[in-house]
């Protein structure tokens, strides 16, 4: 149970087979800086290049392939007091015939207020002076290796996780991946301060940060990714259209509801049809991200 | 400001352009029946056929083209006991794959306790016995006749409403259509008991209802469904693949931010990229429903 | 076995149950004229409204819900000297980051030389000074009333045609059309002098034609059009995304092997993974049209 | 323009950085054996695993990133007598109603009779006693690195080409992928005896086989993979739904078009109106694969 201190300064562009920057045991904590997705540290220095470097990838003893790595979120903290985003919307969420009149793409700063709990545009923008939404840290990109040797860039995610950019995936919250390759191979970087359904302008407040996450390995397999909050669970498919990420996640739920909560897939769909809800992770990256989520409230007890 | 009783007697399973059921004024409330989504009425008596049988269509004086007619959801009270739902889930959220093993559709009955506010499954399931969601009652279709001389089947959705399925379509909430001849010619019905996000059972736990709804013509044009909650303005967009129906709904938005609330794209994007909210009202009806949602804390407030 | 010669007065935007303009019995020919996409008839006079206006409806006696309704094209003779076409590309076929620099909707005429056998534009556009394809006419939407009340916009297609917008629908042709109502209410329009896969400008070469065909009522039940050709038979799926019309073109396909030709699933998929071929229709209107295509010689013979 | 013979003993189930197996110049002629898409090699002894075991990578001397590698196939050979399919259809091709009903997956085995030119089942199938499509070799599975440190599964494609499965690449055919890293690092594989549209049972007749190719470097930059045949130029998009890889496809062919024959948006959209073709690589694969394909008579002369 020990807790890791890792400086990275070696970054990556891609999730698969590298050398490990530390080996763990099952159960450690390791605290770690991750830089912006652009690069930048918390000194504002670019120290890595696009897209969305990772720090990693770090061994976690005793993971093998068919099990499962459980990471709990213990804290993400914004290590500088600015982020920024792009406008305007991303080309996938418009109507084709709405690109046209398209203003073109700008970055913007936002001030990063831990005090207050709050971020807000630095630059005034008409109808936007009180703005300031709250300070609702999450990972965007993070995962371990996959199968068959693939290395797969940060720009997209798919199995083992990756560019899902989903909020959830927030202090709090433990996210489980499925071990393709000896000691899983774990990265994790393209922390965002604030972001919405869907990271539709193509970025969340993109800044670095401090992130603090534990490890466990669980002797079981999965097929898409999970999540745990203190209220949901839910399941993470990744795909185009958003249809197919919608399947996989709902699929992914089905198995889950079967294997710990002695639901058929009858009884599954009785609960699924009334308390289902499905979230939008990102419908930019080149993979979509939807999350298939129901309230522990309604679930029946874990068995066994 | 007339409240009109009325009692169908007919039943539409297409919504187009129709001879009136009632003229009503600008202001008016109606206070009207529907049956299930099968035909069943409050005696389950089968009084209408598939697909989703309306009521309607009422002329609203005063609408014409171009306009909007607003449609306040004032109550919406089942009458009778009993509600049913079909397993397992549909073909539309499955991995292909995992349809092969899919068990044969079947239909459950749902009792409907006011009283309690809940609603329970009437055969035992195992894993189920103390699944008790609330009652939530909703419209699953309603809409006005579009435009062409169309009739579209109450089985999909479009621009002009139709078959959405969308949990928030529910008492408090206004729902906003464009108006495509004079009149507007309102239908409505397939009243759920309760739903889940998607409708992912091809069913809400369908019942028949005593529904409550006032007019307002408003002059002004919108091209996808509108709606306004205590909490939440939404917009509305009917299409398949889900990427779709997301792209028509956050350009609608888009519209709506840049209408009434002062803010450019550049502003709205803004605004959106930290605060939306995407919800799927069905992915199961031939075309789609998703709606993009934003709390009212975050808007300014409406101009003019 | 007669032949009717119909000159119509009243176009219909949507096809969908109305007066029918004609009747005609079951081996009757029918010649007649229509207007062009946008309503020009062949002296180029303004004599119908967008979209697609349609010459019909014809009533073939004897045709009865769940019967086929085989439609030979006899011949398609432009009946003017010229057609129209857009430019550029429409927004359905590019990648939406092509869609900022596109240039502005043109309409640009083509001259149809009928003795030539070949179409010409009429503008000088630098590097198509040669450019002459042949004039290959072909009926861009028609199709059967379809089932349930509905009246279906002429700018999409569904199960009982429309404006699938597909080059083999052309001289030589027999289509057929699932019956939904008595006497099947046939329209036909939209005829382009030349189009390539996709009708990707969003038009073929619009022009007014002399059309003629021949109808057979066939005691048979089918779900999606389908087409012979002297080489080819065809089916046709109308959705979106392609995929989806993909997926009811080739279900149909099996159907149609299984039906007439003794194949089960299996030699189905024997024969057509070895031959088949997909054709793009179009990809531009609300709904994406899809041809599962197999040459003659590859099939067994008709059984029975 | 040497030719080399390299017979493999290593083979790689993701595209990526590899050590070179062979390094050849620019001008230069490979003669390779390639193994079956499940590791079969020439005497039917299975030495590499799935998917799609590529023999690779070789080094263009002079290909560096943002050039473009020309791969003439001059000669696919297959070299056994037999090769194998699957049966029923993908998943992905049929109505997920459709699915329900579908045989078990089985494995078939097909002669291959090279002085006849002709496949023919092995197995008795009811219908298909006469059915022996021509022989046609094409290559399933072939491309160079991609960039950012990827290593792209073989059952998969995107910009750097991959498992494609697209009849057209095929003996007299030329194909560029785009360099992104040093010696452009080529691998192929998965060679097909016969395959109709869209891989639709998963495979196409696979086997081993001898394949000829010479390489060429080209000082220009392309985004998708591009090819030529004796008759047509194409462009080829991967992605899903085939919308979007028809997109990507679409708008290369507008870039090729501008590049090398001088016609601008508007003129490319007239040309491509009229002639273009598209074909149906693979709808089978994680990404879908369309070619945009336009014959060479219709464009004009090569400019420059």
């Amino acid at each position: 149970m020990a807790t890791h201190r890792f400086h990275p300064t070696r970054y990556f562009n891609a999730i698969g087979v590298a050398e490990p920057c530390l080996r763990v045991a099952d159960g450690d904590t390791v605290v770690t800086d991750t830089v912006d997705a652009s690069g930048l540290d918390a000194r504002e220095v670019t120290v890595a290049s696009r897209p969305n470097p990772m720090t990693g990838p770090f061994f976690i003893e005793g993971a093998e392939p068919g099990d499962t790595l459980a990471v709990r979120i213990d804290r993400l903290t914004p290590n500088r007091a600015t982020g920024w985003t792009y406008s305007p919307l991303a080309l996938t969420v418009l109507d084709p015939a709405a690109i046209i009149d398209r203003p073109p793409q700008q970055r913007a700063v936002w001030s990063i207020d831990r005090e207050a709990g709050t971020v807000r545009l630095q630059e005034e923008v008409k109808g936007l002076e009180d703005f300031a939404p709250r300070l609702q840290p999450m990972i965007g990109c993070f995962g371990v290796a996959p199968a068959g040797g693939q290395a797969l860039s940060t720009a997209t995610s798919a199995q083992n996780g990756g560019n899902m950019d989903y909020r959830l995936f927030a202090p709090g919250t433990t996210a489980w991946f499925p071990v393709a390759v000896s000691g899983a191979l774990f990265y994790l970087g393209d922390g965002h301060a604030c972001q919405g359904d869907g990271e539709i302008t193509g970025t969340g407040i993109e800044t670095s940060f401090e992130m603090e996450v534990t490890f466990r390995v669980l002797k079981r397999t999965i097929t898409w990714p999970r999540g745990e909050t203190a209220d949901d669970i839910f399941t993470v498919g990744n795909a185009r259209p958003l249809d197919q990420a919608l399947q996989h996640a709902t699929t992914e739920m089905l198995r889950w509801l079967g294997e710990d909560y002695g639901l058929d897939a009858r009884a599954a769909s009785h609960l699924m049809g009334q308390v289902v809800r499905y979230d939008v992770g990102n419908v930019f990256n080149p993979a979509f991200t939807v999350a298939c989520r129901i309230a522990k409230r309604w679930i029946p007890k874990r068995q066994g």
